[in-house]
């Protein structure tokens, strides 16, 4: 039996290491050769860590695995009736068993003009653009001609109060309060502004109250001036027009929301939000021998609202689609999905977090040593786990930050005019 | 006193460091807002280093050196007459001494066509290119359809057999025969070539010939197949023709050669094959204000012939340029540069090297732990020597490499059709 599997997030490869010993043959398909461990990916964006510390090759990941084979191409369409998976290239590879698991990529709601002024954080190449603008903005504010120009430049917006816009408004705001305040003559970098505007009436939305409220405090501890309740109107190159203010910006990132990828417009099938509605098995209505797991599916938990759309969901769902193939393997029908929620995590800057763990609630430094270590275990490889510590361990007492670089185009091509 | 310096290389930094308890007022000028640590780029090539363990900004390293501002910026011109630097964006700065220490490019010979096929290891995005190329090689090769594509996917040329191309050659034959060896399904890594051609009798010129023929040995045991004696005649998308013969090869990489930037022109003085011919005490030829250290100065040693382009000597340069400087503060004449050259060292692969050090010649394992710590030392900044000590450690022992990461345009943009 061949299983294909799309995608080597964190469901694709949960599902592919949870098949390690079943009799099946596995093509794991991404367009990346890494997977990416996407919780820590604002800390690129904010210079504390490098792209490498947070993403490993995914065939270097599965090498113990014999039974996997890991193939670097893009999908571009799902045949259900052949049970074939074509690539961009119009290669064909056929399918006993599919598990998608192609994730999210950002949204602009309907706002696509949007893309290039305010970019998002959701891939490797993201955090890097906004790690280079963040620090060409203090770069380029040092040789300011005129204060209101050096007041632009020192103005960072993040729009949307997720658990990744709270956290890029955190590593923001003590990139400039501590970890730039030395390193420039003609500007105090701790004059640099951060806001972080959110449309609904409270951050981290989906946490209990009194976590929204700590984590509201805490930002504003921090000195995140933060704007509730306020729908961002519209974004031109340096402005930012929210609830009929126009606020000027050098640096506007956009942390406001997420949609399935175009692929799941592939099988024909009802979808909400662009997630497609999954029976309860996580397969597609009429073809039992096809999956869909995390961000891409649209799941209904026990309280009637889609399952969100973060690791351990789509870790959960990968091992249950691959339960579901070594059933079918067996001559078993395939069992429902159910989720086991173990809690929801959000960091604050540095030793400052909120944590809902099962019947618990933390906050402050005690959720922060929780989110800490969470993260570094989960992180894949020992090596990673190895440098991240360390670099958390540096950046912890000296304030500094490991990987302030600003990377251009190819070398000897650069245009004379750069900058 | 203003004083400015172009470049914040090996030269560049030397000079402002040494000038940290002057009575002067330092502008220190670069295109880039890091140092890089060269002589470990091909590391970075090689999938073992990270870029950001190699570099580290200027203005983080001059932090508490307060009588110095970095200024991020690309220097158009200089007017000698005005004593002004031009910027790319026509701004203009002036000077009441001027340290250049802009450095070399790569060097394509008057083939400059061959740039884009068989690129060069310069600059940090050189070297994540070059990484790029090279694993994308392996993961084509992978699924090629046919026997012919995938030997010629499987083909490594590096071309230049000084210290550049022996170290890239060196760890892309460790690369494929073990790092990689495990990770593939359907090729065997193992059975990659890599050609290293030399237009020139040896390689390493330069070294005493015990040590070029240590080198020489050393590299044909890792399994490198090197060419002496043949200039490349030709190089197209996948052929390298050396000799006579056509090379099928799926990657070529440069190292042949390196020129200084073209603001050498910049002094009407005369040039060197590029570099500009300074006096004995590194002024230009009218102007004691203006010192060039480094690959873009051309200063006769000793023995009559010009100074290599390397770290020892840029470092030198600029601290001798500072002392000038200080020199002339306190109303004294200047004093004539004298190189103190205190060795030469190359890697062959893991645990072998040559080393030239003083009257001291080694070979094998004592020279690369002989190279190890020299490097190790010199890297800038506490936290770097850690990190890569780490990355070593962990590569010495696993046989695997911290940064195999295949980097794309960013994020949603990229075309499905990409691979």
């Amino acid at each position: 039996m061949h299983v294909v599997i799309v995608g080597g997030g964190f469901g694709g490869l949960a599902a592919a290491r949870a098949l390690r010993r079943a009799r099946v043959r596995i093509t794991l398909i991404d367009r990346q050769n890494y997977h990416l461990f996407q919780p820590l990916l604002y800390q690129v964006a904010g210079a504390v860590l490098s792209p490498a510390d947070i993403a490993a090759p995914i065939r270097s990941i599965l090498r113990r695995q014999r039974n996997v084979a890991v193939r670097l191409a893009t999908v571009a369409h799902i045949d259900l009736a052949a049970k074939e998976v074509i690539l961009a290239d119009f290669e064909r590879v056929a399918y006993d068993r599919l598990i998608v698991a192609a994730g999210a990529r950002s949204h602009y709601f309907g706002h696509d003009e949007w893309r290039a002024i305010a970019p998002t954080l959701k891939t490797l190449e993201d955090a890097v653009a906004i790690r280079q603008r963040v620090l060409l903005a203090f770069e380029k504010a040092e040789w300011a001609a005129r204060d209101a120009e050096r007041r632009r430049l020192l103005t960072f917006v993040v729009i949307g109060g997720g658990p990744t816009g709270v956290e890029l408004a955190g590593t923001l705001v003590e990139l400039a309060k501590h970890t730039l305040q030395r390193d420039f003559r003609n500007i105090d970098s701790r004059t640099a502004r951060v806001l972080l505007i959110e449309a609904g009436p409270t951050v981290l939305p989906g946490l209990p109250p009194r976590l929204q409220e700590r984590a509201l405090r805490d930002l504003r501890d921090l000195g995140v001036e933060v704007m509730l309740g306020k729908p961002v109107e519209s974004i031109t190159a340096n402005t930012v027009v929210v609830g009929g203010d126009a606020i000027e910006a050098g640096t506007i990132l956009w942390a406001a929301g997420v949609k399935p990828v175009p692929l799941a417009e592939a099988f024909g099938v009802p979808l909400d939000r662009g997630r497609v509605v999954v029976e309860p098995d996580l397969s597609i209505p009429g073809h039992p021998e096809v999956a869909v797991v995390g961000d891409l599916a649209c799941f209904r938990g026990d309280d009637g609202k889609p399952l969100p759309g973060v690791a351990p969901v789509a870790i959960q769902m990968g091992r249950h689609a691959a339960r579901n193939v070594e059933r079918a393997l067996a001559g078993q029908p395939p069992l429902p999905f159910r989720y086991h929620d173990r809690g929801t995590l959000a960091t604050i800057g540095r030793r400052r977090a909120v944590a809902w763990i099962g019947r618990w609630q933390f906050t402050g430094f005690v959720a922060w040593v929780v989110w800490l270590f969470v993260h570094l275990l989960a992180i894949v490889g020992f090596r990673s786990r190895l440098v991240v510590l360390l670099e958390w361990a540096w950046s912890y007492f000296t304030f500094q930050r490991g990987s302030r670089l600003i990377r251009r185009e190819r070398s000897d091509h650069t245009p004379a005019g750069a900058l």
